[in-house]
């Protein structure tokens, strides 16, 4: 007898498969087809878990910013003495993060004319500068002004993932962890 | 008598309708026949100035960085005891520069498996540091580390922007100078 399939499990499967393929080669190539053929399933199974091309893109892009949530939460509980390494598991540094920030970079642009998109990435986004906010209240007890300090380090960690992604020579792991500490450093003063 | 018409200066006009058009709409919709709409030509026309799409693209991402680079050296002569301005005048914070940072977006992805692409981003990334290098020593004339302090400042120019173009109401033009400003003065000790 086959085991039973857990759809939630399959779900996520295919999801996770949709992330690489938009990380890889963007949204236009991450069709239904596409995810079907790269796990060796009928089209007809996948839209079973997906009924459009649109709710897969948006599986993905929840299933990468669960998978961030869950590394910040694997980070503290292995690291728990230094709440400034949490926020350097959000950046680019291997191939699992870069994969993530490559597919923030495709979604990016479809927020501009997509009000769903820019509210999920939004949410994202608001939600990062809490983590921020609370790994850093750890580190620094006596910080005032939390949010804005908060939304200032998270600034200059999306300025490095940034140019981390596209200068990666440049931009070594080491580097942009040094980077990071020194800035959070400088700026909470 | 038609005026002579100046090649260079179509060239370049045609460059900027391409820029609006992927800022607005993407890589995808930018083609030559969509430009060649947009100013009442034929297509014919347009390929005199851009053998193919992708030269266009190349022209409306160069027109775009020297469009900033402009408005650099502009506030350079309109504001020359503010350095600071300077590197206001790269932030999101008018329709010209919020559709900079929207065709920047666009071309992101691009460079993830375009080398040329990649190329020419690097390199406005790393003009981008030696222009806010300038701006900071004037600012700061006994700085010390001027390389490192720019990438840091500019690193925080970047998450501001990011931040500023998927959340307008949350990064007013004016919280994102004030922003810009308060991380410098940080950043710089």
């Amino acid at each position: 007898m086959p085991a039973p399939v857990d759809h939630d499990e399959k779900r996520r499967d295919l999801a996770r498969i949709a992330a690489t393929l938009i990380a890889e080669r963007g949204l236009q190539a991450a069709t239904i087809r596409e995810v079907a053929a790269r796990v060796g399933f009928s089209t007809t199974v996948v839209t079973h878990y997906f009924s459009t091309k649109r709710e897969m893109l948006f599986a993905a892009y929840r299933h990468t910013a669960e998978q961030a949530q869950e590394r910040f939460n694997a980070t503290a509980r292995s690291l728990p003495g230094d709440p400034l390494a949490r926020l350097e598991s959000l950046l680019p540094v291997d191939e699992e993060s870069r994969q993530a920030w490559r597919l923030y970079f495709q979604f990016w642009p479809m927020a501009d004319h997509d009000a769903e998109m820019a509210d999920a990435q939004r949410w994202w986004n608001r939600h990062a500068v809490t983590l921020a906010a609370r790994a850093l209240q750890e580190a620094y007890p006596e910080i005032g002004a939390l949010d804005e300090k908060a939304a200032l380090v998270l600034s200059g960690l999306h300025g490095i993932a940034v140019q981390a992604l596209f200068d990666p020579d440049e931009w070594p792991a080491e580097r942009q962890r040094r980077m990071l500490r020194t800035q959070t450093r400088l700026l909470l003063g």
